[in-house]
């Protein structure tokens, strides 16, 4: 059987050595990287200008907390069985951002990144194509999303607000719906080139941020067992024999 | 039944609001703080110093990239099943920094935390309590490992070199075995005040971000499918009949 | 805020009855099922008939162990980083039973189900309308997989060779694709009425059950390690200084 | 550097072939085995005899499900942000099978098989190391647990109720807490000769089972929104301002 070389090209190690995307760990990237350039420099291969890092880290900041969602309640429940194992409990809490949540972001870098393949984008073939648009809609913030409002506010300070940033606009006002946050992150992570296959990654890394956050506070003062509880016998009482 | 109260401080959302940590997130957080600090955010409930967010921004990037690691091989492999899931690929990842790796850091930090709890740290009794002391030795980096010299310096930098890395330095030398960067984080992450009950966290978000980089680099260059191939071969072939 | 009441209709306790899908666990339940049987019960509310019980407990043993697959290799390289959390190791190992592996079930029984809504199945149709139609090919069972064979002979022995088991024979035989074992036991499911919801759930409940047979034999006879130096060492070795 | 031979006895495959533990697939294992003998095969590298496939499927039968509990909120809060990947709604649930739940069946397995080690057990010497002795209390089963009754009528009728089932009743007795099921299954995992590193597996296995099935329930008669809706505006109320 012919084998193919396995090549990364992350980064090596010797005794004293740790060089990471060709940068050496110690001496060029700890001290002088904040934690979203390091994601930056993992998914592009370089550091980032200080406009790039702004509006990068921005996006990643933007997704890291929204309060007691689905994810933040399975890290939660998963602590209770398992508090010796924190990671898996993050862990837990990522495997819900699917296509229901933050996969959208995803959706939307694809859609940016296809619709000026093949020159200007045709938003009338665009809505015909997609049932539902990918980063439209918002079941609480209307008739804006203050995030989106203000990333591409951001975008605008950094040169970074452009065709993929106006199309999404155009998509949301002629479909009269919000442009949510994920769709406001994904036209942008399309404005900074990244590869729409890493853009559903930004949201796991922040949310991997904020369920440690909400580990932490479970710890301190926990929600699961009480959840459970009021579940499990509301859900069960039907099937009880009356007394 | 008596009934708990469910209570977060981590956010609120209203329509046009939405605020994390008592602060507004459009217009205090995004622009002003990167992906570290609003990690330093979730955590303490406040926006880090300068000398902080320097410290606790070295501290997390160390961690995000090792190379081909089992977490590293266990996000290409389960990419290559479900790459429509590239979440799961991330939390497979994260499942394995346990008690072996990563989680050494929340030894250290507990360690450190307990030591100084009765005064004067008494190391022969640390010691004679642990089998294995958390935080020291590393199969590579030897006599001293590059991260640690080198985050200790930021921390002598920021005034944040303490009693905790102190102690675990003196330990390292009784020892004679490397004070590796688990140890050295473990130790800064109770100069910076941070609870012992997030610390394997700082890993496991570290560790994310790192993760989102090898399942790009395997999209576009895999390694997992000839990983398999070799590994199912060579493991199988004593029992299979001889032709 | 109008709620919607929480119900479910799996199990219900008190302090001296445990009642699983109506029948009491003790009393009807223990002793009576098998493991197969229990799983059918689950899905269906009612315990299968011996010749249902014959062909979905042989659906399920089929995926239950294929050496060592990409989802084993997941759980035994997260077993070395968590071995307090063989849990984990597990879990780990079924995230990467996506649309590549195991899932293909699941759009197996999809397209037989839709192929019958409107009456007889229209296969050059079914054939436009799916570029890789699940179910077909096998990189190594040529050009019969074993499995598929002994199922419908299982299946015809007690009667449930039907419609869809015929309409994934014909879909091979014009394909001149293998009917590989998910193709055949997505058709099985049918035949049995159950829900093609659950039946990505077949394969990941019997690869559960070979994942813990993978993590046992870790513990006693390790490989994890030695996969994981020989894959860094090679996939870094070009980036590394020369001496 | 040196290579370790990786082996694996579990399986091997050749076109027209495949094999699972010494036993050819098709023709010796399907349509002969339930998926609870196809378990201990994995395990022990043997077909069960009746009597212990009756016990081992009992044991297994009694954790697939216990109505909605925290590991079946996780796979239905997980299923609603991820439909598309079922597989990782049911690892998300196994994730929280930790030392709090599941895991003390291994507890009482370690207990047991260390308790004989040194020839007649002392319960005085095993209460005082255990501060709190695994498969002992149950919240709600009292003073009796149903299923432990049950298991152990079940290993009296085939023979496997052992010095192991009456260790743990004895330390039960005097400690006069209830023997739950973990700790029968825990006691009967003994009588079997199993590893009690596996032991954990047993309930992880069934439980994949059962989460399969809650999955299929929120599929069709959902839970999860109305929970996290429910959660979310409790916890974060007292947050907001007065209007």
């Amino acid at each position: 059987m012919k084998r193919k070389q396995l090549r990364s090209e992350l980064a090596w190690s010797t005794p004293d050595r740790i060089v990471v995307r060709g940068k050496d760990l110690p001496g060029e990237i700890l001290g002088h990287l904040n934690l979203g350039d390091m994601a930056f420099l993992e998914l592009t291969g370089r550091v980032p200008e200080p406009r790039e890092s702004k509006v990068f880290n921005a996006m990643v900041v933007t997704l890291v907390e929204h309060g007691v969602t689905p994810s933040a309640l399975v890290a939660r429940l998963t602590y209770l069985g398992a508090p010796e194992a924190m990671q898996a409990a993050v862990a837990g809490g990522l495997l819900g951002l699917g296509s229901v949540f933050v996969g959208s972001m995803e959706g939307v870098a694809k859609l940016c990144a296809e619709a000026f393949a093949g020159g200007t984008p045709d938003i009338a073939a665009i809505l015909t194509r997609y049932k539902r648009v990918p980063g439209l809609g918002h079941p609480l913030h209307k008739p804006d999303d203050p995030r989106t409002v203000r990333l591409f506010e951001i975008a605008r300070e950094t040169g970074f607000y452009g065709k993929y940033c106006r199309l999404m606009e155009d998509i949301a006002r002629q479909t009269k719906l919000t442009l949510n946050a994920t769709g406001a992150i994904g036209a942008l992570a399309c404005e900074l080139g990244l590869d729409w296959r890493c853009v559903r990654g930004l949201g796991v890394m922040a949310r991997a941020v904020g369920l440690v956050g909400h580990i932490l506070e479970e710890a301190r003062d926990p929600m699961a067992e009480e959840i459970w509880h009021r579940v499990d016998e509301e859900a069960s009482s039907h099937q009880k024999p009356k007394r």
